[in-house]
């Protein structure tokens, strides 16, 4: 029985396939989901203690109704917890539930809790099933699906894992009631560059329907179903980031560099904040190089203001480090190949392209600029 | 120029195929094998203290005579240096070495320094360009070929690590004679297996010619490429280990229990001693269960008692555990089904094949009996 507010997304990666499920109720029905899927009966869940009290125990009644034993181990939230020493709990906690290969893996949580728990799925045995539950609109749009998994190093964030497919995504809408308004714009980021990339009917749309998203109306679950498709879609032809994937960097490169010069500091800035602000100088920056017009930067910055996001790094709370500090975090950051920096610029709305010869005595000049 | 008496195994899987050369001199031609398959100029060499003294000077010249700037870290050696501890610093090692996606990681040592090295370059950036030069028997004709790297758990061995195939393994034969006789009919265990799992034929030709394998003729070259041949022909079939693949295990049920009832103590019982252990019985067993000839079970001891390996647990100098123990840590090995006992079994020379529901009473007392 598929309620009829409920959409599947299918990623096709051949003999890794599977069903991403969007809508409401389906951590309460996430037993019946699983048990049809699933030849174990038997589960490991990571949660965070944010997350536990609220989804924890229905999760648990729902598995266990339909005779699957639960392994629940709660860690600490927060970014902090994507470490070595977390993915050693997790691990151990895996192989101590005697997890084998039928049985699953499920991460119940936000990013980081995927993120972490997707790894060491991935390592535990060489690969045991995982099935993510994403609790934030941010991980329902984005890291759950694509199989991007890992822990941060001080060298950089997430520059150690895996890719590790889910068997299967179950994204409860419900959920994302009980989120705040900060953090639901977050994830609204990486739904809007869905968009940006190579939607441009869906950021127009977006644009007339983005209230009846944030309050929960019928475009909120469409609005997931198209983003989670849009990333399906580029991950089944570029699984381990050879080429397209780069794309869904789009405004990550800025992001990120603030997001070190801020210690990720989430009362500071939070990572689609961060998204928002790199996806406005990515187009104020293509119109710097006239790749696209100011007037396309302009309408990206008015959409992003209309929900509330922040588009300039004037608006980050506290003292930047200079231009040349933000510029080195970008060179530190993984896309750099052979020296040479590579951005994700476009030509116009939702023309986006990898640019892997961008000059970085331009975007020290712009970041210069930029900082004010 | 590739010399005549050098030969190459081709690894075929697709975009992640890689090639074996296996040959005299390869450490010294180190360099000019890479240089002509690695677009970047950087690699970190990843070894330990009883190979560094040998081998790493030789190949670090070889590297810096072909402009390849090396990166070396040299770990304690032994089986203890397969743990989070240590893969926590190689990976460190890597990212800090700024090991970007054309560059590689080399492993420069046997099995252990291989699989550390090659789960550690599976995680670093989600998968770095990975070199093996196996420097024992055991690691040339087993460990480094078919991309199944990883660490120990307190929960066993090799529970934890992913499938991260190599760019190219270089197979130095020279090594070789400096194995004390020990290691070197340890590996031997393996090249054997290959004959008894499906080619009777190259065991016959082992029976007849393993004095020129051991004393470094012309037939050590032949037997390490066979059996390099046919690991990677199982491989290409099943990488991930769904089926066939298990094959590969023959001997190592047994075998495995015998090293966890030994601690692991090395002076006891090592690796290839527990297989070729583990063969004998696997063996016996199969005629125990009217699958094959007593005879067959007497030729194969014949073949391991010639070649100076042990055939049965009473050959292991200290008190071994209980029978129950040993079934305990059978039952714990990873190859096990919900409950059922997977064992590889053989029908005669060369017909091994996978028997997924073996009685675990059969096997208790036949483990009665034969502890004596």
């Amino acid at each position: 029985m598929t309620a009829e507010n409920q959409k599947t997304v299918h990623v096709d990666l051949g003999d890794r396939s599977y069903d991403i499920l969007i809508g409401p109720g389906l951590i309460a029905k996430a037993g019946r989901e699983i048990v049809s899927r699933l030849k174990g009966r038997k589960v490991a869940v990571i949660t965070d203690e944010h997350v536990a009290p609220h989804y924890l125990q229905p999760l648990a009644q729902s598995l266990e109704e339909q005779g699957i034993a639960i392994h629940p181990l709660t860690l600490p939230a927060g970014e902090k917890t994507k470490s070595f020493g977390h993915l050693i709990s997790v691990t151990d906690h895996i192989l101590a539930s005697k997890i084998e290969r039928n049985d699953a893996v499920i991460a119940l949580g936000g990013g980081v809790i995927g993120d972490l728990t997707g790894f060491a799925a991935g390592i535990a045995r060489r690969g045991t099933r995982f099935i993510q539950i994403p609790t934030s609109l941010l991980a329902q749009v984005d890291s759950s699906v694509g199989g991007k998994t890992g822990i941060n190093s001080p060298h950089g964030k997430n520059l150690i894992g895996v890719f590790h497919q889910p068997d299967l995504v179950l994204a409860d809408t419900d959920v994302l009631n009980t989120l705040s308004e900060r953090e639901f714009r977050a994830g609204y980021a990486e739904v809007a560059k869905y968009g940006l990339i190579d939607k441009p009917d869906f950021f127009e749309w977006l644009e007339r329907n983005w209230r009846d998203v944030f309050s929960g109306g019928p475009s909120r679950i469409e609005a997931i179903a198209i983003s989670c498709q849009a990333k399906a879609d580029v991950v089944a032809k570029d699984e381990r980031e050879n080429g397209l994937r780069a794309l869904l960097n789009l405004g990550h490169t800025f992001g990120h560099a603030l997001e070190a010069a801020t210690q990720y500091d989430s009362s500071r800035l939070v990572h689609g904040e961060g998204v928002a602000i790199g996806m406005a100088l990515a187009h104020q920056f293509s119109a710097r190089m006239n790749l696209a017009s100011p007037d396309l930067a302009r309408r990206v910055e008015k959409h992003l203001i209309d929900v509330g996001l922040p588009i300039s790094m004037g608006q980050i709370p506290g003292e930047l480090p200079p231009a040349e500090v933000l510029m080195e975090a970008i060179t530190q950051d993984k896309k750099v190949k052979g020296g040479k920096l590579t951005f994700i610029l476009t030509r116009g709305l939702g023309q986006s392209f990898v640019a892997d010869d961008v000059p970085a005595s331009e975007v020290l000049s712009f970041l210069r600029d930029k900082r004010g």
